[in-house]
């Protein structure tokens, strides 16, 4: 099945703003973490993220982007219900000040 | 270069909440115009769009997501200044509640 049809990849996307006082190197560590649930959860198929670099001063305050890929919106279900996903959103969600979540297929578009 | 690495791919994402009437085909509509500026910008790389399937209610009423790729941060500011980026961004922008960009270089964690 062509990817962005059906069951194709579903991106979960996380944009964060960490609370003052939390490190580069806490927020990288905070990353491998995240990471790491690619190997705990069998939806979760990979894992990415990046800093805020943007110059059009449209991003809210966000600083940081967590992006995850399933392969159908059930999988991100079983991430969000996964032991290894609620235990790792309590550690990180009261680092953030302010956390957005969206999900999507990635469809392209002839033009 | 590896890719998220220096000049490595830049993501740019657009979070959007269109205004009440704006109906999905236009929303399709724009799509497709915003799709065509890879035709016209020579420093966009590629563009796929979706509309927010997530079901945690942390979208903060973001509906659509649009996501384009870049060769590099300069590719983007080229974007960002080029003409016709100008011209689709005085089109979309009036439609839209809510608007949040942010970009980043997607990097992946070896754990």
């Amino acid at each position: 099945m062509a990817e962005g049809q059906g069951q194709g990849v579903v991106k979960h996307i996380l944009l964060a703003k960490f609370k003052e006082g939390i490190s580069d190197h806490q927020i990288e560590e905070y990353a491998k973490q995240y990471a790491n649930l690619v190997n705990l959860v069998p939806s979760m198929k990979a894992f990415a993220w990046g800093k805020d670099v943007s110059i059009e001063n449209m991003n809210q305050g966000f600083t940081h982007v967590f992006e995850s890929s399933f392969e159908s919106t059930q999988g991100i279900a079983e991430y969000v219900a996964h032991p290894d996903h609620v235990d790792f959103a309590n550690l990180l969600l009261p680092k953030l000040e302010k956390v957005l979540v969206v999900d999507y297929k990635p469809t392209s578009v002839l033009v």
